[in-house]
Formats: structure tokens, sequence, C-alpha cells
């Protein structure tokens, strides 16, 4: 990883349904806070008041199918949107941004889920991030039965969590693929153990990229 | 111009703010119904509820800068719905699908207005539409400040009516240079003049068309 000096790190946490992505959002801030890290926390799709009314348009169920295209442009849309407003910004001023998702669950849901052409993606990501790319994503893996598990305990389910299981399927091979091709931008972590244990894990995580980015 | 059987014929009005859109939209309707032309109308961004929403979106001022890019890509993630949920639909059932502004008005807006790359509109063009275009698009033209004049005796301009006379000059310059390249696509009718001798310029397009849609 190389991390480019004056500019905060850009840290994305991922994982598909019910993974625990929540709860270690929370851990993740709360131990940078402990190093002493100045961070801003954000979320995909979303993080401005304009891309949440986006957010709120794709997650939200309509009365007329949504066509893939238009999900995917409106994914895009808030990204540049995000991008433009606050994550540039925040990691000029040298502040680290800790994103709930990012481009990688585009790949996940849009292109595994949906069946997107991942070139197509790409394209995209270039034209909306330029050279824009997350330093570290943290994915949190678990079986889609776990965490459907989890995720039909709560209250209701969106657009995205309402998709069968093969669709949540396609999205945690998508990241697991994603992962394995540029390990070093990647830690895949089991999220089917105790919490302490996934926290510890992301806690090794963390040291590692606080040590690299001080040094 | 070559028409496809069994398909109705897509008809797009075009033109810059306060050119008259609105009125003569309603005399194409109304004219086309007395030639017993089976049609449906619309409008972009929007169409669709879905597309209307985003529309609301696009248009409307937000407490933050709009990033171009986000504007550009709702309007592609709008079309791309209203493609899908009526356009389409709409021309294979035989009937023709009457459009306020389509396509031409985002080369002129976010290419001519905003200064994007034309190949790059070209690209999402190809995406989302495949091979749609528009059978004919009628362009209704005056100078900026006639057009201005107009849409400024309206109760209050939306984000685009708001830019600046530069941009609706840079707006007017692409809808005439969009028609020039493929003119046998295109009607230019000069908005600055009585209604009646624009009516006269529309009624003489929509005989043509309805000619060789008969023929």
């Amino acid at each position: 990883m190389s991390i480019q000096k004056n500019q905060g790190l850009f840290l994305v946490l991922e994982g598909g349904e019910g993974v625990g992505k929540t709860t270690n959002m929370a851990f993740i801030q709360q131990y940078l806070k402990q190093q002493c890290i100045v961070f801003q926390h954000s979320r995909e799709p979303g993080g401005t008041e304009l891309a949440e009314k986006i957010r709120e348009l794709i997650l939200s169920k309509h009365s007329e199918p949504v066509s893939n295209m238009t999900e995917l442009l409106l994914m895009f849309a808030a990204r540049a949107q995000h991008i433009h407003q606050k994550i540039n910004p925040v990691l000029n001023s040298g502040e680290w941004l800790i994103c709930d998702r990012f481009t990688d669950a585009t790949y996940a849901y849009q292109g595994g889920g949906r069946g997107f052409d991942k070139a197509l993606i790409e394209q995209l990501e270039q034209l909306v991030q330029e050279d824009l790319r997350p330093d570290c994503t943290i994915i949190l893996d678990a079986p889609v039965e776990v965490g459907f598990a989890r995720a039909n305990a709560r209250a209701e389910l969106d657009r995205m969590e309402s998709e069968p299981a093969s669709f949540h399927e396609a999205v945690r091979q998508s990241y697991l693929e994603r992962a394995e091709k540029t390990p070093d931008k990647y830690a895949v972590i089991n999220a089917n153990q105790a919490l302490e244990q996934v926290q510890t894990a992301i806690k090794k995580q963390l040291d590692k990229l606080i040590h690299e980015y001080r040094s």
C-alpha cells in the first residue's frame, strides 16, 4: 500500500446483509479515536444531503419496477456527489474518511447481483472517481444464510435486502473475488465467529494501517 | 427518415427556456388527434413515477452545489427508467410517443451549457438507449433574450432556468449544431414570430411525418 502524504486515508467497510457492518463500524470509529486518528465517517449510497435523497430513491420500493440501468446510474450519481462534496475535501484536508460501502458494493450488487458487466462498472468508476480508490477495504464475510437470519430479524427489508438468496450469494462471491485479485488492498474478515474475534481481526488491520500511515 | 413498421413514431419537441414548448406541445397533440394518430405524451427528465422523482432532484435548488457529473448521471438514470418503463412499451405497441425533451437536451444543457465532452454523452446515450433515437425532433428556436424575457415572467425559476445568459446561449448553439449535422432528423422552427406562423411550420412538419408514416 502506498499512502499519499498529506492526504487522509480512505478506509471502506464492506459486506453483505447482516454481516455486522453497523456494530463494527462503531467499533472502528471508537478504536481510531483512541489512536488519535482524525477522521470523518460516511456511507454509500449517500453521504451528502443530495446523495442521501438519491439513496432513498435507490433503496425504497416503488410502484414500478426499477430498471437495472437506472439503479446503476443512480448509484454512480450519488457517488459523484459524495466524492465532490465530501470524500475529496475530507481526504485533501488530511483527515481520514471511513465509509460504510463504496464501489466494491457496486461490483457486488449491480455486477454480481444484477449481472452487469464488470467492464461497464469499471468505465463508470473511472469516469466518476478518476484516481480515487480506497486505500483499504475491510470485507466482513459470512455465509449468506447467517447474514440473512440477522437481517430478517430487523424491521422492514429494503429493495436490496428483499432480493433472493441467489442474489446475495452472487454478492458475496463478487466481494471475495475482488479481494482475491488485489489482496494488498483488502482485508477479508470472517464475520461468522464471536464478535470479540471479529474485532480482534479488525483491530489488527487498523493497527497495520495506522503504522503504515505514520511511518 | 426510415420508420420501422409496426412501431410507433418517436417525436421529440426541444428548445431552450421560454421558446413556447408548452403551448406548442398542446398544439401538436391537438393536431395529431385531429389526424387520428394514436399517441401518448411524456416529458424528460421524468415520464414515470420514479423518473419524475429524479427530475425533482435535478431541477430543485439544493443546499449544496450539485456536481456536473451528478446532474449528468441523474439525467441518464431518469432516461433509462423512462425508456424501460414507458417509451419502449409505447413504441412497441404501435402508438406514437410525443416527448417534451430528450437526449438533445442533454447535449445542449450538460454538453453545451456545462461543458461536458460530447463523446462522453454519446457513450452514455449508447449505453442507456441502445438503438433508440427519435424519429424526428422539432426544435423551437429563439434568441436567448427573447426566451429569457418569457421565462422570467413565470413564477419561480428552477436550477437550469437560473443559469446565466452565456449558459443559455451555449444551449441554443448546441441545439442548432445538432440539427445541422443530421438535418433529416430535425426541424428547426423559428419561435420568434407570431404563434400562428410557428404553428403553421409545426403543422407542415407533422403532415410530412404522418405522410411518411402512413405510406
